[in-house]
């Protein structure tokens, strides 16, 4: 595994290497949505990415940048979510075998999504520890490779080319505003925007029922997210080691919302841009929405995540 | 009011006439769906068309084509759906008013949509007696100018212009499914692939708690809409008189479809494709998930009527 933190020709050279396995996602602009919050919004739209989400930037670049002996064995995770299904989707490109470990009471879509993709799925009991050590299991049955959803500069590096791309595609951002989990496409973003555009400021946004990212900036440390409560699924998990120095060194602020807005966020979303959004792919706009005022007349650049959502 | 069948010049001048108020909306294909049907499908996208549906095609074109004389006291309609909206906007656009009567039980979003656009609204009892009275009442102290949803030459050639579109950017289609309720999208396209396109065949999907055209098709005869019960409320109404004699001369077949797959059409279009659909604009989709082998290997083209829906 890469040991530093990815530099400028890095992020730039994994932008072309996975750039023949996704979408450039559209940057959209919604004048209806302007009016509300009285600020310019483009919004990098990573729900309409393959696999429904940005993740599947990190996990391409994981699994094709591996040797061929390296992978030959194929990849692991385990994961509940988004990560699952893109790490699937990208082995399959490179002809491998993907093994994740999913907690059995996972939603049947995101199961569905892993075997449609041709993930082969070791279930385990819905909590860390059967999680770590039922992927320990399997990797040492399978001599697979874990690729970490977001505590991995190669994942990290992947989830800097959203940044990159809403950059390109939309000059002069006052302000861009991405999501805070464990913090994959955060300090992925924080990267590119310090290497592209230094003038841009990066706000993060987490749930306030998941507030733990918000409280290790504050206290200097990572404090580990203990029994979080929000709708925004995608978000639960505690920052990584990786992550965290990262975000201490660039991020403007973190900022939280309550879920009310982040319903808010998804409703205009999916009633005026017509978009499919997950609760998680909202939580940027909601920190514009819950922050009426602030971003007046600037141009902020909006991640929306992820679409993996059902009605 | 014009008195005869569009013809194909009539359609070719209005989609001119309307061009630059309306979107040219994406014609979307899905590889993930086109495996689930064994057919490759066409999704003609009016759920991203101004106003959130097709609507704003006929409205635009019934505005636009009126003599100053005949709009100076403005436009009226009685709507509880995407009519309402339509209208407003188009009168917006020509800047004239639009007096917009909607049962006092209508949903707020649909309300705000209309005060949005500028319409003004007068509230009315929530039945067709009472929507009919008030609207004679309003345009008999304005002195506006009524334009109805479907039953009305101007409205169905402005709607005939999504098949067109849908027919430029997709050649050779085998067939065409459209939804059906007061049949104005309709006959529009029956009109538009009869000129354009005459070997696509144009089925129309309709729920089957609402079946009356289907009834209809069957009698010879318009046959009322008597307590309809559907989840897509865009298609509760009895066909139009100028309607059902173009369906009549061109429409291939009238299938109906259950709510339990319109409701699995429009989970479908929101999780894979991405898209909002509201259930009406699920319809024709559905109608292929129905009838699963009979389209195998065709290329279907699927409209998908409005997308204005709220989670």
């Amino acid at each position: 595994m890469k040991k530093s933190i990815p530099d400028k020709e890095t992020i730039s050279k994994v932008a072309e290497r996975i750039e023949s396995y996704i979408h450039r996602t559209p940057v959209v602009e919604c004048n209806c949505l302007n009016e509300i919050v009285s600020a310019k919004l483009y919004f990098k739209c990573e729900n309409l990415q393959k696999a429904g989400s940005f993740k599947i930037r990190g996990a391409t670049n994981a699994v094709f940048q591996l040797s061929n002996e390296e992978c030959e064995n194929g990849v692991a995770t385990h994961s509940s979510g988004n990560h699952a299904q893109a790490l699937a989707l990208a082995a399959k490109r490179r002809d491998i075998k993907a093994y994740i470990v999913m907690p059995s009471n996972a939603p049947s879509v995101k199961v569905d999504a892993v075997r449609y993709y041709g993930g082969e799925i070791t279930f385990c009991d819905p909590n860390l520890n059967s999680r770590e050590s039922t992927l320990k299991d399997v990797v040492a049955k399978t001599g697979a490779c874990i690729i970490h959803p977001y505590d991995d500069y190669r994942t990290i590096a992947g989830q800097a080319t959203a940044a990159k791309e809403l950059m390109e595609d939309t000059e002069g951002l006052d302000y861009i505003l991405a999501p805070v989990g464990g913090g994959g496409l955060l300090s992925g973003t924080l990267l590119s925007t310090h290497y592209f555009s230094e003038k841009t400021k990066v706000i993060a946004v987490e749930p306030s029922g998941a507030d733990d990212a918000y409280r290790s900036l504050k206290e200097g440390r990572i404090v580990p997210s203990v029994n979080p409560t929000t709708i925004a699924d995608g978000l639960l998990t505690s920052l990584g080691e990786r992550n965290f120095p990262i975000i201490q060194k660039y991020v403007e602020e973190i900022i939280t919302v309550d879920d009310e807005y982040i319903k808010e966020a998804m409703d205009l979303i999916m009633s005026r841009m017509k978009l499919t959004v997950e609760p998680s792919g909202a939580v940027s706009f909601a920190g514009v929405l819950a922050n009426w005022g602030r971003f007046k007349n600037k141009k902020v650049g909006i991640i929306i995540s992820g679409g993996n959502y059902s009605i």
